[in-house]
């Protein structure tokens, strides 16, 4: 699906077909094609009349797998990943999403429907005068600003995540509670290489590096590495959260070798001492007053009790149990 | 609240209301706007009179949540954290001051009261020649100065909370032990987190790289920076003893287990040889002497005092236990 | 074995025999020139009529086990490496690719056929318009990105192997499986050693860095420089994974610990209990019911069945088993 | 307490007192202050007649903690760091050395007496030829190099406790050894704090970077910063060392625990297998020859000597003790 | 003692007493004086006619300890050190090699004869034409050449030490292997530290940073950095392998002690199974058949085999023992 929006005297024309000669006759005009899903007729628009060079329309309409930045000279070429944590699977699902943009044309392509995009898309189908983009470079700043700001609702699920598995670790570790923790481990660290690349990427058009982005323009790009950054930030202290949790775990793994020796230092100890008893009554010496007693049997059982009771309150006083 | 101080002939006037006609009619003079949980109605004057960048204004009314400085020519934007180490919780709250630095002019901009801006206005407000600050960029200077000295006490309380720690997992360690170390850690982790880009900016202040911070006041920055530059490197030592503090932790819980087992092995060995000794009275044996002795039945319970003090004298002498 | 090919007038003649006149005669035209376990004979055209430095002839010809990009002015020479991940042992195996690359000339040295030499060869063999190379900047290009492409179906095998290993370690863990995790870390370590120096060779192919390499063609090296990224990048997350697979292990021979505590507690507790039991009965007191019941015996066995089951209950309900 | 050095036409006058006059009138001479717990009255001459920086008067006669230099274009400023390793805490104590390096003068501060001082100063007051400094720049790299060289004891005295605490752990691991071990750990950790930064100060002293020091004196800084190189690369052997006896104890921690393990294996064996004789002859079998025998108890006795030592042998023959 | 060899009209002239006429009166010929435990007497020469800086000698008759390269304009002074890996007592030897280079002489010192001063001095001595080195700079690559060469063999050696500790550690590990393994990870970083800067002092003597290095001699030196690189590479390689190797002997000590908590298990269980056999004939009920058969001893010993069998049986089954 190609849609294209065009914006010359101020006003932003409806979505109308593409037509080169619109195109080609307007240079003074912006142009904003949006290519979602396209057919191969439609991406032929890359070749003529925008002439991108091979490569860069080769890793446009394939997945390159890390997000970059290159540039053209005349346009640059960006690569960025919008991320949904998918709750259920715990794992990222990352998607690109691929920009020319040039001094009075931006290109977009991706798969399937981004929500950066169409909120971008009805703003200028509203054609409401404040909305209006002011130019390319503030429409590509639009455009990354809501993609990284949709980053922000996954940080929080992934941080319910962790506060749920660190109350579990503390709480009822299963065997399943390692699994979980190493997932969240490596969803964290993902997390950390998918966003420090596009940090650096934010931070060169904040500097203005690219002539195709007005100093003007520049200057906005900042807000958004400001959230960039914070989400790095954050990715790094949920690692040491992670490496926290981990420990725990491996801790309690510990203390419950632990507490097992201590239930069986009791345990072993109070038969022994039963055993202890009914052994010196099993002696069969002639001289054992308690051996005629009428109750020299209630005798050793009241023993039986008692002496491990005292027993196991030695040890508790000691702080052994 | 908006407080204002106005310096011109080397005298400060007494806070006075602020209007557009007294900051424009003197561009001699030098201006401080303090704004303390503003209106909306006074946050009115960042866009007029001082036309600053619409990002900048709306950096300033919300929190950024990471330090920062950023240059917009005319003026700089600064973003500082004031913490405070809340012993209760056992957390680190940071709150954010926001500067603009202008050439003639200082805005700050804070929720709630601050020590450091508070101090400064009372300097201000006496109008002492003494205290009169010689530039906006000597009364930032002063204001940043008292922030970041404010930054030592919390350091203390964190030292005295880690003592406190270190003792407790040497001596009597509980299950919540791990849990606090590990909120130590994270409260550490963040007060570097925290510290570490605002060395940073103050390095950029100190080495004169802004036109509105003059080179005889960009020394003075560098007295702050000496303080940062020991607040970092103290967290990085706070790190390390954190880092020893639950090693030693983890070490004592096995120190435990090994005691548990030591124990056990006492407990166990005791009782054991005592069974052993009614077994041997208890045997059939038609010839064995001690069962006809009169006092046999007294001499196998000295037996059960002698062998088993017998055999933990040499485990202790073998250094077993 | 030499090949030779020629490319003259956008034509490339059929493998001919290299003769110094052919080559030095057409200065306009450009020359491919494949050594595969060349002779000493063939080896000779590197001095004569090449006049490489003698230092980049000895690289060529022995083995230099790092790849490397030497700027010698009229040419550079490039050592790239090919891998193969051979499974049955677990290792890499990595092939030397070395490269003269001069304005109007290409010359590689290899020992043993290589893929992506085969496959270019094939190409300038058939002559065909389309696949014809139009310098020797892309030529070597072609060869590159077939060389790097060929090592991703070694990263598939590596990742394969990563979770055979992980199934492994959380469902039957033998002696070896500790001898094929280390095994497994050195590999991916090793391949990040080999692709990291490499990544930075292609950065600098790509940056247009050495003047053999026109500006046209330096910009589809970006093409080859992503995929060492993704390379370099699975290496890292196969890092993590390994350290990840190893602590699991780690933890799971603890947990084995763990669980054998426990069993010997059972049994230890069971078999003890019945020893009371027989104890009790094995006392000798003259007034003891049980003794005298002609079902007496069938009681104690009853109790020896009943009560060593309610221990083991009362330690299942306890959650200590 | 204030001693000056007067040095003109080659000859250094002995210590005289310090007056104003004495150092206006001789631009051409070069002089050397030494302020040792100064009085207020003595540090006045550092307003007047130098007229240093107020900053770098605070940061001279307060304590500063780090080490660092700052330019002030006609003279620098150093503070630098004496040590000594306190062997009865197990502390280093740092004294802060304040230079005041100017093209004629030398101004050091200090509270107490530093040798490196002491040594320059003797060397002055015997006003050798020989040993005559041929320039402030010259006096500073004597100081300088006497101090640092004072650091070489001090990494002898903490090498001597790591050898100690490693036969330690190897032989007579105690409760307090793990204590040792984090003190001497923060101790490296120290040094290495320290010296990181005094040899970067170093390295630019030494690489001409400020003009009151003469490129012919620079070199000479070279040698100082050979020895803090040293000192530093030491300081990481230590690291590497500490750490790996933290592990050494670790591990004998838990060797320990398996030769408990040990120990306890064979008592509860032995005992275990003295019982069961004592239960096979207290059986109740009607038909139990050895139970009439003359000699049956001493057989029994004999038996119970045999089989727990041919338990213990076969198990130890298995290797299993 | 000194050699001296001095080349004029592409002639080595044999070695020859150092005469000062023989020097000054040869600016056009080159000069190679290698001083091997020189007199007193002897290293006068570097004072006179070669006046070099009093720092450099200094570091020249003395042991500095770490390699670097100084620049003094008219010549270079160079530290490298030859290592020697001393099998008994698993140490390296590091010996310094210090060297002045200028326009026209080189000048060697060294404690000890050195293997490749040896070799070179040969080469020269034989005054062969090929072997002829075509000035000074050629000179010093030969000679670093060898030296770096010689360090492989010691590479080697620690690689056999490696693999003997890997098999120590897997089949027989004992007390002392802690031990070697520390010392062999010590070794590992010592290597790496000794050649890490000798890398970086290469990589500028081959980057034509000096100018008594002609640019053509320059490229050679890529060469023996091509070497530095891969003993670098290789001691990062060993050092993963030691903590490899420390890992799996941490992980062997955990799995013994597995083992002897099985083992315990076992005769702990069999015994306490005969135990409970024992007791139940040693019950006093009068009516118990077994009592009175006439083979009941026999059978109760048939018991103690048959029922300890079945559950050693029952266990290994379960996969416990």
């Amino acid at each position: 699906m190609l849609t294209y929006f065009r914006c010359a005297d101020g006003k932003i024309e409806h979505p109308l077909e593409f037509k080169k000669e619109l195109y080609l006759g307007a240079p003074e005009a912006f142009h904003w094609i949006d290519l979602e899903d396209p057919t191969a007729q439609e991406t032929a628009i890359l070749e003529d009349p925008f002439h991108f060079h091979p490569l860069a329309i080769e890793d446009c309409l394939s997945d390159v797998h890390h997000p970059k930045v290159d540039d053209y000279d005349q346009y640059i070429f960006i690569i960025v990943h919008g991320i949904r944590f998918d709750v259920p699977t715990d794992q990222f699902i990352t998607r690109e999403l691929d920009i020319f943009l040039g001094p009075n044309y931006l290109v977009t392509h991706h798969n399937g429907p981004m929500r950066s995009i169409t909120s971008a898309r009805e703003q200028c189908g509203k054609n409401l005068q404040a909305a209006m983009p002011r130019g390319t470079d503030f429409l590509i700043h639009q455009i990354l600003d809501q993609l990284f700001e949709h980053y922000f609702p996954n940080l929080d699920s992934i941080e319910d995540k962790i506060q749920l598995i660190q109350v579990e670790v503390f709480e009822s570790a299963t065997k399943d509670t390692l699994d979980r923790i190493f997932a969240l481990k490596r969803d964290v660290a993902q997390l950390r290489r998918i966003c420090t690349p596009q940090r650096e990427i934010v931070h060169r058009l904040a500097r203005g590096e690219f002539k195709v982005i007005s100093p003007k323009a520049a200057v906005y790009f900042r807000d958004i590495y400001d959230n960039l950054y914070r989400i790095v930030d954050a990715s790094y202290a949920y690692q040491d959260m992670m490496q926290g949790t981990l420990d725990a775990y491996l801790n309690a793994v510990n203390n419950r070798l632990n507490e097992t020796m201590k239930r069986m230092t009791v345990v072993t100890a109070v038969l022994a001492c039963l055993t202890v008893i009914t052994g010196i009554y099993g002696m069969n010496f002639e001289h054992m007053p308690e051996l005629k007693w009428r109750y020299g049997y209630v005798w050793a059982m009241l023993l039986m009790v008692a002496l491990p009771s005292a027993l196991v309150l030695w040890m508790r006083r000691r702080g052994w149990i």
